[in-house]
């Protein structure tokens, strides 16, 4: 559950109408009531339609249908109703609709991501990169969620990842085991995970005693060659497969042995597309 | 100039890193100086260096090299470099990279609009809608006009866009007459635009006055046909193409007659990709 | 629709009891329940009922009765009551109260402005500036709505408006013509607006091709030949009188042809005045 | 001295310029220097200078000169100049001198109310209430001190001031004798303020131990009755006249023997007029 | 009554969620229903309540039953349940808990300081000072106001206390005549607080017209001289017992005739223990 | 390094000063310069002067001597020193005070623990848990980490740690089983951490495949007993005391086998306590 504050879902509101929607206030569309209901144009995983029923009643819309983030929808089917006075219909129409077609979208990559993997090795996780475009931390994560995926790191304060970056200042690859040792000593709950962007780093890093490497841009037969040795040096040892992960290399990847994708090209690609019904309650 | 609040600025880097980099703490980089060094990996309109400069300072580095939002970059050009203590720059390295790489993906792909638009329509015009991402207004907007674009509308408070969704409350396209005298006589300072999907409600809204016509998801030939007769009507009268406009049918729009192509294409798609080098500086 | 934010309510609330009501605590009149009642002291058109409700609600109040902004009201006429504890309606008695006072000022003083006009002009529309005081632009657009005014330009977003101080930077009014080419290349959606201090700047104006003048600061008799002459010129342009507009000389304003009066009088005077009555509930 | 935050100070720039000031933007005035310098057109107490100075800075001008708030104006005296790029000058412009204009009005109406009274009772203080309109205590406070004058309460959480709509939930003025013996026994570091509409409900308050009396709209003939025989029960008590005090009776009350002056007059009125001059910056 | 915003409440939960609860997400818990109950291992005055109930409504949870702020618990007394998901029950399970737990210990500790107090001067009061640790202003007065006691000041806007640190700058305590008589001059409805770290000083001040001397870490036989002889100068002046103020010499400065006791004391030492149960709901 | 934003400095300033320091104001100690001088009076470890610092020189002020956070303080040693406007040092003299004592005791019990155990455990950790007071985190983990210790969990996103409270959802300590199997399947880069509070859970935690046991106020003795039996099932097991873990009985858990101790006990006790002196400088 992403918890989103009152003031996410105001500054979703007031970011689009920061004076007022000039145009119904122009036509007075406070004394018409109406309904407007969404439906899915193709096949989706639908997500933030929990956000959108707080999007539409902070306008004073009463909401009569909705269907949790997660669900998997055929074109056509309706997965938000709403009704209320015209110009509040106005006012969050395509606030609301923005934010789920922007979620939906990467919930939909996610699964069709794990969809992919999965025939290859069940156990396969896919995790999603904290590489989302900025701001929307939480609509990222929540899509990823919606579609099945796992994060892979929210930031930079929860996990242990080591980046040839980072092993310039300390002495570089041959000194992992030190490097190790030291933050194991001093962080004991959380794993530690080493990024290689070569075999031989990959292999130093295993024998080092890291938990688990992350394989960054590596060809899937690369991946398979690093996984089978490591593997001899730490049977628990976690592969995983990131740069440049995608639907159409996920299979690959998988087949090539990797406990689990991590990518980040679920957050960017056409939002889901949505039909949304507007119309006149008659009184 | 769009106005990035410190709060905006601190935001993005709270977002990643709310409790420190646990990484970078445990492998005390704290101790060690480098830099860091950003380069484009392909041709692009490089957006938002002013932010990520200010991200960089706020971490207590220097900038020491930095080119403005707009530049067009050749792929190896670096466009910002910058240099203080090690877990400074892994503190943002990654927050200031995806907030250019998504703005300059923006920026790029407007380019592309207006290259793919220009040669058909010197005086054509790019604009970007308000169906960006949800909370990144700032950085879409941004995006947009270094690459050259303009806004559409920045939210429901600027401009007057009288859509389908609204005459459904007043009487529809028949109704319009009525709608935009009484529309103008209250607010005269702005001007009406009407958006239509077929060329009879185009004409309809062409005789009631509109300043101008959106029109969404037409084919060329339907809006050529259109910006003849309604010009016809009004000489001054506006032609906006919208609803799916992207790269590969600007040109065709241009052509077509359009004043102005509407899109939303550019926000979504890759992020630029760019090349990140941290290097130690030796004492 | 001015959407008022939960934390644009909560800081009111706060702004004004930051640590709690020390009087009320130490009466301890949280064991009490009482009833607040407003009413108008004079002819007035109240405003902001709708967020003095919320206010109330926050407090734990319940609001009996309420009547929506821009309703006109005689003196003593009810316009909101609520219940609760004693304690509560003193939290928050003077924080409604002030908001809706001066928020009704605004209103009340925009309907007087468009009584003294519309005589004249039975089309003029009043616009009230960006030059509210600081930090209340929404309180201060909603009085104007709520009076029957319409936003001016809501702040430096929203519409184009060339000042002379804008033209000193680029060739002055004679360099009108290539200006306002430029600008109407870019963006055509919006009209361009150009303020004037004589009539030779306002005709250069209208001639080079601008949909609006704004002229600043001068005499009805001016504007009177400035508007016969643009609008040879160009019969579908706007003058709109600026700079010192009020209730005394909107009518002479609208006499004389202007299209809409651009004022910010309104946002300054006295706040509305409100006979509050509080009473015991008796258990 | 009244702290801003930088979010103060972000939120005036934003809530004028929420996407950028598209004149200038289409005006391309980022590519021009100028120098901006401001004026008091009357005499006046200017106030906010720094804050202006703030806001000046954040849009990346240098500020040249300024006077700090309080400073007594002459006409023509200058008060602030910057000078920068043509479209910073453009972004604060206004954003900064609405600022100053209400905060100066409300100083040298807090000067003037001094003005009145001082002759007549040199020792007398002017207190502004918490009565101003709302969102802007701060600058109200700002505005009140650089007029010389002190906040009456800031708010709830200061003072104690008990009302006759506190007093009617705890037995009236006939139980104040009991009331603050309760309050004097838990708070003892403030003083017992007690409001009263008429001699004997003040008299009582007297009797009954209160430090000081706001006496709300009275006239100055009984406020002098009252001072005299609230004196004689107790030398020390504090007379404090309020409700509708203003410049034309504030020497009556001053007369009439008040201590203070408790007014929400100063916060309303016509803003101080000032002169902008924005002048090319030749290179 | 004070005043938590919903930006506060929101806040406590996402410090300790940013980005959704990893355990309960793992256990797909969302599809289970339970139920939440929590109560006091120890004797303790309860606060903070009704910001757990905000808390956990937020999540989703219903309350089912709840104790107000202030009540005394006996070991074992239920003081909040609330049932609902399983995954928002764990969502803020803790965060509720850590908030009433912090809060509880403050009121208890300041009951108990009273309850040292009372006997020995029944109208004694207990003042919380502006010394808590930082960001939890509000939850330390509100724990102080739960357990009997009232706020020294809040902040440095609401009293005049002068220390010898702003003595320093205008001439010592020989000056203090001058310097009361100036401040008296400018502010008469606040009592004006010296504070003292001899009896010389303390006496000095009294002679000047100190409304209330501040005591600062003098012994109680020091302060029972310095109360004597203070009272003779003025009967009305208030003596505060002040620096290293806790639950072991509260009687012993009571006893030495303090008025009231300024600590801080209360702020800091353990959380009150609690114990939390969760149950499955059977469905 | 953890991230104060600007907000976070500003809010601590405003907290403590919403509308000025009103005894500065009256003593007109804005024409005063002075300095600002803190040390410590015990051994300490200091921490938050780094914030300290930004919250001076945000009133005006220039540090001209600081100590970073985490250096050990011999009792007299001066950590921070800065000089200005007296009445700028007068506004946040306390703000910094409070935070940098509230920091330094958490810092210096921090120390203190890892003193008592390191002697019996040379590889042992100390982690800080999230039951830290309401609002503070960010503070409560600086002090941690400037002490020595490291973060257990910063929240509920970081890390997965199931408590019997989970598992009464999801078939109990029996079903670890299934349960860990499930989890680990889905996500990878995480330990799984599992709560016990006898040895029979804690060693059907170990079979099952938990990655570290957090034992919950058990003895030492029966922490060493599994220590021992969970270490045969799993060499690499990580044993965690937590629950009640101070500076008392570091040492014996330390001797009992735990790899790290977790405890929230640094957050909670006495502020390090710390000498101001303010001076006059003479002109």
């Amino acid at each position: 559950m992403i918890y989103f504050t009152d003031h996410d879902i105001d500054r979703l509101i007031e970011d689009d109408v920061p004076m007022g929607d000039m145009t119904s206030l122009l036509l007075q569309l406070n004394s018409s009531d109406g309904s407007i209901s969404i439906a899915a144009r193709h096949p989706m995983v639908v997500c933030c339609t929990e956000e959108a029923k707080r999007i539409y009643e902070k306008a004073g819309l009463t909401v009569t249908q909705m269907l949790p983030s997660g669900t998997y929808l055929q074109p056509g089917e309706v997965f938000i109703t709403a009704q209320g006075k015209a110009d509040a219909i106005h006012l969050i129409w395509r606030t609301g609709g923005t934010l789920m077609e922007y979620a939906s979208g990467v919930a939909t990559r996610t699964r069709l991501l794990i969809e992919k993997a999965k025939p290859f090795n069940e156990k396969i996780s896919v995790a999603g990169t904290r590489k989302h475009p900025p701001f929307l931390k939480k609509v990222a994560l929540k899509g990823l969620l919606a579609g099945g995926g796992v994060p892979h790191r929210t930031g930079l304060s929860d996990t242990i990842l080591i980046f040839r970056e980072h092993l310039c200042f300390v002495g570089g690859y041959d000194n992992l085991p030190a490097v190790i040792s030291q933050v194991r000593n001093q962080q004991k709950e959380r794993k530690i995970v080493v990024e290689a962007h070569n075999e031989d780093d990959a292999l130093k890093a295993a024998h080092a005693g890291a938990d688990a490497l992350q394989l960054d841009k590596l060809s899937p037969e690369t991946l398979t060659s690093i996984a089978l040795k490591s593997r001899a040096i730490n049977p628990h040892i976690c592969i995983l497969a990131a740069g440049g992960v995608n639907a159409e290399n996920a299979a690959a990847y998988a087949k090539a042995g990797a406990d689990a994708l991590v990518s980040s090209w679920m957050y960017f690609g056409p939002p889901a597309d949505i039909q949304v019904k507007i119309d006149v309650t008659e009184k």
